[in-house]
């Protein structure tokens, strides 16, 4: 901060808070954080979470908006968050005398690379989604689409934890959608069903994706042999200073020479968000879900997903436990 | 649109898509939708939603943000939600020779009074609730918060529906923390459960809370009645013409003569968001939720919630069947 000339950062995201913090709110919430560049971050909350007292020391309640005003007045050079902050609450903290920077890709940043703490949270919550995507997976013919996502999320109840997203259950021609909502569809014998869940782990996350069949007719084969291929390819090329832009281009490469058509990023960093920034280069210590996948309409979807946690020399698969068909 | 000389609206919030064009997207999308003063909303969304397609006919993919910024082009004059724009796709949208104006009140009072269809959906949300929740909280005694509060998610998904939003199980003294969340400690038979829950049927919402218990001590019996007395006066308030501020101050008196503290507003108004702005005065066919509630150290918090239809004369209450002890 110092460095950059600022007095304070705002941050206004959950995850931000939870990671400079430690407070985890609930999920609906977006708590106003600001860390002055010398002393401890004070969160500035609606009276009704006053059980964050319980949980952290420095915290000032809103009764109006005055009482946030109040807390940032004394800076004269604030930092925020530009892709979480609204254009309404931006106007409001712009007042003469105060110079405001975006940095939310500074605050964002320092997340990329996980402490053993971090990775540790990460290990249980893709531990635990091992569990709940093989039950799943595995009792999923002759159910519907919607009854195997409950079932997913009374699973990951069961063992204390809850869904990080909405469960992707997609079968048959299905999973050609790639975010596609789970719904009244029964699985078939002859089907392959993709399940692509996560939860959260002390407010970690994990992210992975398998599918499920009994078997596979040839056509389908193919570009399930395919997709793995791409898939293994990737993984092999996480590399501490891989460049991020250089990985999209291998996997374009790799659809290229297989005659599919790229229709999202080869993956994305994960840890308090699902969806992490992701720097441009690769670092020792960042965890990574790789799942570059094949739609192919009438037809279907077709991707695997792993989380690995970049190492020297080759990265380590935190969800290799779980069987790939 | 025209009256205020725009020549389009963009609108960033999930709710507003699903209420301008029927769209309900996964719940963490944020779709981006253009509604031109003359002709069908446009929806511009990730190709990872290509699901959309076979729900709503007006779609552009956004391969990069240069497809998202083509279809905003061809207007002059954009409003958009100064709520939900980030700063930093404010920015991007903010090009020389494009006039933009913040329209987000204007968006969102469109969805303050309810239509048939929207008050049945809602209807429907309530009846679920209801069910949901008498049967928490009927077999609360003996269990920890955690499990009440996942036997509310699981009786949702039971009825097809999912919370909207994390209930609240606070028992005991923790009643005392307003969006309390739920934890380890079990329900002793001397204690008061307060459960806050609601679902969303068809993307309308529901927010209801009761209270649960075998017997009340003189000095909680107190507070509870005082709240529920408090409860009533508010509710018989709720007419159409009535100002929202006012209804503040009447609640600020009713409390203040109890000798109690207010630690938030009366209700909110509600719809496809649990919590919807609520406009300056209250209208035939607004759907409000109202929940005074008393909050004191050491003792523990006292809240009812309805949901009440406001109409010419009394208003209805539309979780008036679910008892309330």
């Amino acid at each position: 901060m110092k460095s950059n000339g600022l007095d304070a950062v705002l941050a206004t995201s959950r995850e931000n808070a939870m990671y400079y913090t430690g407070y985890e709110s609930p999920k609906d919430e977006k708590p106003f954080m600001i860390a002055p560049s010398d002393g401890r971050p004070i969160l500035v909350l609606s009276p009704l979470l006053n059980e964050a007292e319980t949980k952290y020391g420095n915290i000032v309640f809103m009764e109006t908006k005055k009482d946030f005003f109040r807390e940032i007045k004394p800076f004269r050079t604030l930092g925020y968050n530009e892709k979480s902050l609204s254009v309404s609450l931006f106007r409001e903290i712009s007042k003469p005398g105060m110079r405001i920077r975006p940095v939310g890709l500074m605050l964002e940043n320092l997340r990329i690379v996980k402490d053993q703490y971090e990775i540790n949270q990460i290990r249980n919550a893709v531990r635990i989604t091992g569990k709940v995507i093989e039950r799943a997976g595995n009792s999923a013919f002759g159910k519907t689409e919607r009854k195997i996502a409950n079932g997913i999320v009374i699973g990951y109840l069961e063992h204390g934890v809850a869904e990080a997203y909405e469960s992707i259950v997609s079968s048959g021609k299905q999973s050609y959608f790639v975010h596609h909502s789970p719904n009244g569809r029964a699985v078939a014998r002859s089907d392959a069903v993709l399940i692509d869940t996560g939860c959260a782990f002390n407010g970690y996350c994990s992210d992975i994706t398998r599918m499920f069949f009994k078997r596979l007719d040839a056509k389908r084969r193919k570009v399930y042999e395919d997709a793995k291929h791409i898939f293994e390819e990737m993984k092999d090329a996480m590399k501490p200073g891989r460049k991020i832009s250089d990985l999209e281009k291998l996997q374009n490469k790799l659809f290229a020479k297989g005659g599919y058509t790229v229709f999202h990023k080869f993956g994305h960093s994960i840890g308090l968000s699902v969806h992490e920034p992701d720097g441009d280069v690769l670092k020792e210590g960042m965890v990574m879900a790789i799942e570059p996948g094949i739609y192919i309409k009438n037809l279907g979807g077709f991707r695997i997903e792993d989380m690995i946690l970049i190492k020297r020399g080759r990265a380590e698969t935190l969800s290799g436990f779980i069987p790939v068909l």
